[in-house]
């Protein structure tokens, strides 16, 4: 078998998820609601070899970190048992921005190793089986797999089958998501340790999951109807208390800097004067700011200035992941 | 009569409260524990006038807003009701800090305000009559009738009877509290109109409580054992656990600038570092940190260093509200 090459583009929830019902299968505690990117992206080539005595994997051009190695065979290997292929790998995988940092890299990365793996092993795959193992790998990478505004929650309430669906196709409603970058380090407590310690410690942890699940009916429905400032109240309501109910763990967990603050503040300040845009933050420091095309230049000439604010991105709604060779 | 000047001192709240769950009595929504501080003051003095149609209220040598002002007549009523008084005074109240801002005003001015006010109209009360006074101002006040450690909590679980005892005498446990001000601007949201928005909008209020008062106990316990680390470690729960409700309240309530997070994130640095101290916020942008004796000049050296700090504080336990003249 020769190479085989995927894309995948990170996504930023508006409605989040931030913990596990079930650590094994790694099924979220709540559905949630997506934007996948276009511009960022994770491109990942698998190579069968029939010479390599177990899978190799270079992520960002450097052989993997121990940790970051044992996810990615652990997902191989499911593919492997699951569907009984068999041969060992290698994986070459490279993103364009920011690893690890709360930028969605394993939502992308993930997407694309799902998706290039299972054609390398020779599989044609239906959606909800790419999606189950996108998610193996990361709670969030199953969303990456579609473009636009993509749903990804219970079939029925408590359900354990998740269905992942497409709300809005990227063309279909103009959305811009500025991402501003708020420091070059990666951050220190990973996401699925920082679920663990907040499943485990925090007071808040089950009303936080039935509060989500009503903020995500009501976004489907604001999506529905194309209400945009509905919309972005809910995602800064499914935001900030998704960051308390981190904050409740014990010890705390607080993911922002003080840039962080800046950028949240300023947003709301804009807000107020009546350039529209609504703030979400995942587990790291940078701020991503949902907004209308009209305001995104705007927006984003005032983010540029805030101190320490490394960079600036306007970001539209993106394409799924695709094979590309 | 003559004019009575008493003078209180803010409390910083170690297990903290927010949130009445009775708005007219202002019963505070769960027990709470303070240290009141010595160098920060409310001096108040009232003199009873029989010219005066109406009481005035002069606060920081300017003529009361109408809603501060409010606030203290409202006081000065219900101790001419309760207590069968009559008579019009002049308040004159100044703090030696900035008020209104996170930094206690409240606590000290109505503790001040409940002891010169009764003795001004030539009443003795005991010190639970005084509490319940100083509580109408403000949930926080009653802390401040005493020195040092001071818990204020319900007698029995729910009651609505709440009791105020000192834990520990000032010269009885050597503590620093060192108070970080990080702007020199009044606070958008004031507590009373934050705790409201809280108690009806947060998923979170119900279980805040519950935690709280779990803390509160265990909060008890290291005053009792002397166990500084473990009181440092719950002071740190319940602030965060508070930020944590008050953030998930719709709006958002965040009451943090980037000095905050700036300052939070170094004493977290030096405590890994064996520099211990630990910090505590509350509705304002400025940071406080419980620390020992022997910590406190280094750590107060290094907060000064960081930017957009306005001014750095080191307060030693100090005793409770008292008559001067």
């Amino acid at each position: 078998m020769s190479s085989i090459t995927a894309i995948a583009r990170p996504n930023i929830a508006l409605i989040k998820y931030w913990g596990k019902q079930d650590r094994a299968a790694n099924l979220p505690v709540t559905g949630s609601l997506s934007m996948t990117l276009d511009h960022f992206h994770t491109r990942t080539t698998i190579t069968p070899d029939s010479s390599l005595k177990r899978d190799e994997i270079l992520l960002n051009s450097r052989s993997a970190a121990s940790g970051e190695a044992e996810r990615i065979v652990r997902l191989l290997d499911r593919i492997r048992a699951d569907f009984g292929v068999s041969g060992f790998v290698r994986v070459e995988s490279e993103n364009n921005f920011p690893t690890a940092s709360g930028l969605a890299s394993s939502a992308s990365g993930f997407a694309a190793l799902a998706l290039a793996a299972a054609r390398a092993f020779g599989l044609t795959l239906e959606l909800r089986e790419l999606s189950e193992l996108a998610r193996r790998g990361s709670g969030s990478a199953p969303r990456s797999l579609l473009g636009g505004l993509v749903m990804y929650a219970p079939e029925s309430p408590g359900s354990d089958a998740y269905r992942l669906s497409q709300l809005r196709r990227p063309d279909e409603w103009e959305l811009r998501m500025i991402v501003a970058v708020t420091t070059d380090e990666p951050k220190k407590v990973g996401s699925t340790e920082g679920m663990e310690r907040t499943r485990r410690s925090s007071p808040y942890f089950r009303d936080w999951a039935l509060h989500n699940t009503e903020l995500l009916r009501k976004a489907r429905d604001a999506v529905a109807a194309g209400n945009f400032a509905e919309l972005g109240s809910l995602t800064e309501s499914s935001c900030f208390s998704m960051h308390a109910v981190m904050m409740s763990a014990n010890p705390p967990l607080v993911y922002w800097n003080p840039a962080t603050l800046a950028v949240m503040r300023k947003v709301w300040d804009l807000r107020e004067q009546g350039l529209e845009g609504y703030v979400t933050i995942d587990a790291g420091p940078h701020v991503k700011v949902l907004c209308e095309p009209q305001s995104a230049e705007a927006l984003t000439d005032e983010l540029r200035r805030i101190e320490n604010v490394r960079a600036v991105f306007i970001e539209r709604p993106g394409p799924g992941a695709e094979i590309v060779s």
